[in-house]
């Protein structure tokens, strides 16, 4: 059991069904918009101060759930997709949100997480997400270069984005199955995941400054494969 | 007179020359890299909980300085520049940090903020643009209207980004002076502005979710506009 809280969340929750709903609860000036069309979910009026409580955050948008814990989907149920996006240790959650929401919205991309060393599907994620995790197909693996070697065997195309990349990202060949690993904020693609990679990418910059956020990176990379993987 | 912090914000305010510095505070720590060669900067050791009070955060990797305020540039400065970003009312420092860190390293861009309405240079846009910030001509006005039509007369395309857009991003012609208006996280591109917008474009999404977050949306017109000014 766990509360997601803001507007977006809680609507795509409730469209997509990925949750048991155990209750809603509203700010007193939010009372109508979400809650109508409900039915059998208890909708409760809090004050702006219970709901910070509760979502121990002031970024509700008066809109806080009581749902069933975030459920990941198997890695094999992701290996029918064109695009899947590996995270190594993304691990901050306004980052790997909005990276699944650009995954879902760019591409309907599956997304790998690590357990250990990363941020997991927590309501912070969901709120940055806006929602997109309630649609996507997230699977969260014990050992990250396992995952890769059995994405390798489906037949997917390992490809790393890096700022030490051989090959621009435009020059990407269209593969029937494209694996994009990205590496963490501060520690990049790390040894053993290299390993793994077929095709080290980078993002021209042609700018005087040689950096970006990961999920910008992530971003660009997934605009540029989804346009590439249906010419 | 004010507190940056973080490990790249500080290096990057030194190797630009964009402040005063006054004074360098470092944990215990971390008393070697970063004020290594520097000379006429008093360098204070303090502890993480003295710190954490002074840049009134916790992320600040262990180095504070007590610098000049943030200089704007005049909109008259960013006049030269082949790509410049208007931005209506972005309200959230991660995004605005996380929009001038890609303008600045994708394409050298220029960028516009309104006065009101809108983050301004704190801070906490100093981190969370990896100190791009301190390199990037960034003017603050106080009619962004008014702004826009200053840079048609100086020959400048206003392209528009915006879900309703009648032209996918990889379609616009290749200008010699592209201003790209972004709008802010709520309340998108404002009617007043719209009038100034020469093409509306929007970004192709081919998965399921029609939402992008306002930074990663600018990173994949900052990356697609860079390119096509240079082929």
């Amino acid at each position: 059991m766990e509360f997601i809280y803001g507007k977006n969340p809680v609507k795509e929750a409730l469209t997509a069904c990925s949750r048991t709903f155990y209750e809603i609860m509203i700010s007193r000036e939010k009372a109508d918009d979400i809650t109508s069309g409900l039915s059998g979910i208890p909708v409760h009026t809090l004050s702006k101060q219970e709901l910070d409580r509760i979502a121990k955050t002031r970024f509700h948008q008066g809109v806080v759930a009581k749902v069933s814990r975030y459920r990941y989907a198997s890695l094999s149920s992701l290996l029918d997709l064109p695009l899947v996006v590996l995270l190594d240790c993304v691990e901050d959650p306004q980052n790997l949100g909005s990276i699944i929401r650009s995954a879902f919205a760019l591409a309907d991309a599956g997304i790998i997480i690590p357990e250990n060393r990363a941020a997991s599907i927590t309501p912070a994620v969901v709120k940055a997400s806006a929602g997109a995790t309630e649609h996507a197909k997230i699977a969260r693996v014990t050992n990250l270069r396992m995952a890769a070697k059995e994405l390798k065997s489906a037949g997917y195309w390992v490809v790393g984005l890096d700022a030490a990349g051989t090959m621009p990202l435009s020059g990407i060949p269209s593969y029937d199955k494209t694996a994009l690993l990205l590496g963490g904020e501060d520690t990049g693609i790390r040894k053993g995941m290299e390993k793994e990679v077929d095709i080290l990418a980078y993002i021209s910059m042609r700018g005087s400054f040689n950096s970006l956020n990961v999920a910008n990176s992530a971003a660009i990379a997934l605009y540029e494969l989804a346009s590439r993987s249906r010419r």
